[in-house]
């Protein structure tokens, strides 16, 4: 009868993320805040009556995959042509930076000596910080209502190409350390799945308008979408070894042309997200941050390595919005709302535990960074947006909660 | 990598069961056909390109936990009040007639003697058939229009009611077998679970309307009552020994008083329910069944079976339903609706054979009656409550699909 338990796992995410995201915005801070500590007190670091499983895995993955194909759908094409240069300098810098800072402060900690392998070392930690996890930084502008802002559009741009380009360094990295894989060929399977996408979502797109016709607003457009995002997701991780967030991504800008049924698939699968899947996405990130493991070295290097994966971010991608002409306010937010790490980030990690370039050691500090990162980009996000301006009225910012 | 894969198989259920569900709808039968026959199709038993997991296994339980809650949610409590007795004869006549005549059939093919294990397993096969699979027939009133109805009101509350008979007799069963089981102490769990949803219904209903003055129409709202509704569920299972689903329509019960939020909730959980669960739900119960052992013998036996599993509802509940003074025509339908088994038949079954009373030879055949109940029941319901009605015109009957 054990087998029920996912019941009342899936009850406690969704009462404690929203308690904890009500209580939140009643502190003018961002709900995601509350519902990421929400998984950290209910998880193994907290009280511990909350604890991963396959399911809540698997349907926190479904939770991230929603929350970019949402991103995706709410896309706008012109606006994305404008920002894509823009977007491209920021991904770079925001990439190389960090590696840079990050790896610098882990060879100061742990270096032990100018070799291959602990060069290797350190720009794994700095990889680990490489990626930026935008569906914070998404929910946050969500929130706010400026996630279609100049500022909105070029994050999203940007954070998509930082991906990719974080994705490749990590494979030049592991072919360093292993002969099996090609960087070659994965830079050229990246090219494919962008030659992928474009065919793939030239036909769907095609089908979509003439299988949907007089069925614009019908259950049976949403139903397919999310398939179709479901399947681009697949795709992306399986064929090309892009992340599956980016396949839903592209999903949604795909679908985002589709001018009468946009807005109707866009509000269900919203409101399946909010209901179930995001809640889950959040707390599990929460319920991932193991602290038990830390002594006081390991935690002085996650504070300095956290202060430093921060200001990279907003130093390397706030310089790079400023040089494309943003104005000082924007290239500030831009590079804020780039500091969010997330699943990318401990997805690298764990994939350099696994190849022994990452002591278990040190994992707890990289978790931990990747949780201060996650948590204080929409504290300093809003606080950098609402700047000079008056807060909304409680009632009112609170209604939709 | 393979941990992606229940992304491709959620995509192939969502396409699938559409489609199967869009075509089921095109010859007049109703969407749930499709959808049980794209997971045989695409099941072992059919093409074989999907399988069980744990993933999808959960995600169909809060299928059919979801399609539970909402039938509460959009219960009429002053219709239930009236259709209470009747329902009460309705489910005791479900239960005891199909026991005995399927019970009957079984010993026929199967009995080699008059003694207590043969006369046990007879009963068994009886009470698999006893328990009504009402989701199937939510599914298709809701489609009509027709739950509302007084003959949706009672199908439902006798359904609800022969669950708990089914699951008393079922305790009475084993206690027989097994001298671990007190058929007393079953039956005081089950009046406990009726004073603890009394209490607590009471209770959360107060808190409900304090904490969500104002937010009436918030999200907030919709989170809550899920939460609920998924610790009903799990209490049911957990401290009382109730199946799940019988939780799941107290909850919504509980929360059909909320004038305000009631459409606002039961809208919102739609949606979620359409998009991902309720698809899963259906194709799972294709998925459960395995032709493949079936030969001759049993499959005569499976046919003879099922005439019964079907005539013995339709009988006896039509009768009792005609005792309590329906309409000949509502009679047959309560009856029909009462023919679908699913889920807790399944249980059932699936009991019997971890018990030693269902012998394993025997269980493809038991499988394949109830998904041809479940298949037979919405075709049979259509045919007899759109009898000398003019069919809707094709554009607007499927325009919400």
């Amino acid at each position: 009868m054990d087998s029920y338990s996912f019941l009342l796992s899936l009850a406690l995410i969704l009462l404690f993320t929203k308690i904890f995201g009500i209580a939140s915005a009643h502190v003018h801070l961002p709900q995601v805040v509350g519902a990421l500590l929400a998984g950290i007190i209910l998880g193994p670091s907290g009280i511990g009556i909350l604890h991963q499983s396959d399911f809540l895995v698997k349907t926190a993955e479904i939770g991230v995959i929603m929350l970019m194909f949402i991103a995706g759908i709410d896309t706008d094409i012109n606006e994305l042509k404008r920002t894509g240069p823009a977007a491209c300098l920021i991904a770079v810098m925001g990439v190389f930076v960090p590696i840079i800072g990050c790896g610098g402060v882990y060879y100061l900690f742990f270096g032990s000596g100018f070799n291959q392998l602990n060069m290797l070392k350190a720009a794994f930690v700095g990889v680990v910080f490489a990626a930026t996890s935008v569906s914070i930084t998404v929910e946050t502008l969500n929130e706010m209502g400026k996630l279609k802002t100049p500022v909105g559009t070029t994050l999203l741009s940007a954070a998509i190409i930082d991906d990719i380009i974080g994705i490749v360094v990590l494979s030049v990295l592991s072919a360093m350390g292993d002969s099996t894989v090609n960087p070659g060929v994965t830079v050229l399977k990246i090219l494919a799945f962008f030659v992928f996408t474009f065919v793939v979502g030239f036909i769907v797109y095609k089908v979509f308008k003439k299988v949907t016709i007089h069925h614009e607003t019908s259950r049976r457009v949403a139903v397919w979408a999310l398939a179709f995002c479901f399947i681009m997701s697949y795709c992306a991780e399986k064929l090309f070894g892009v992340a599956d967030i980016t396949g839903a991504y592209f999903a949604g800008v795909i679908l985002c042309n589709l001018t009468k049924s946009r807005q109707y698939v866009a509000k269900k699968i919203t409101a399946a997200s909010y209901l179930v899947f995001s809640p889950v996405f959040f707390a599990n990130i929460g319920l991932k941050t193991d602290l038990s493991g830390i002594n006081a070295h390991i935690l002085l290097f996650a504070l300095v390595l956290a202060v430093m994966a921060v200001l990279t971010k907003i130093v390397g991608c706030g310089v790079a919005a400023r040089v494309t002409k943003m104005s000082n306010r924007d290239s500030l937010a831009v590079g804020i709302g780039m500091v969010a790490r997330g699943e990318v980030a401990l997805m690298v990690a764990q994939k350099g535990i696994d190849g022994g370039y990452i002591d278990s050691s040190v994992f707890p500090a990289i978790v931990l960074c990747v949780v201060i990162a996650a948590l204080i980009t929409p504290v300093l996000l809003k606080l950098s947006l609402s700047k000079g301006k008056v807060p909304d009225s409680t009632p009112v910012s609170l209604k939709q909660i």
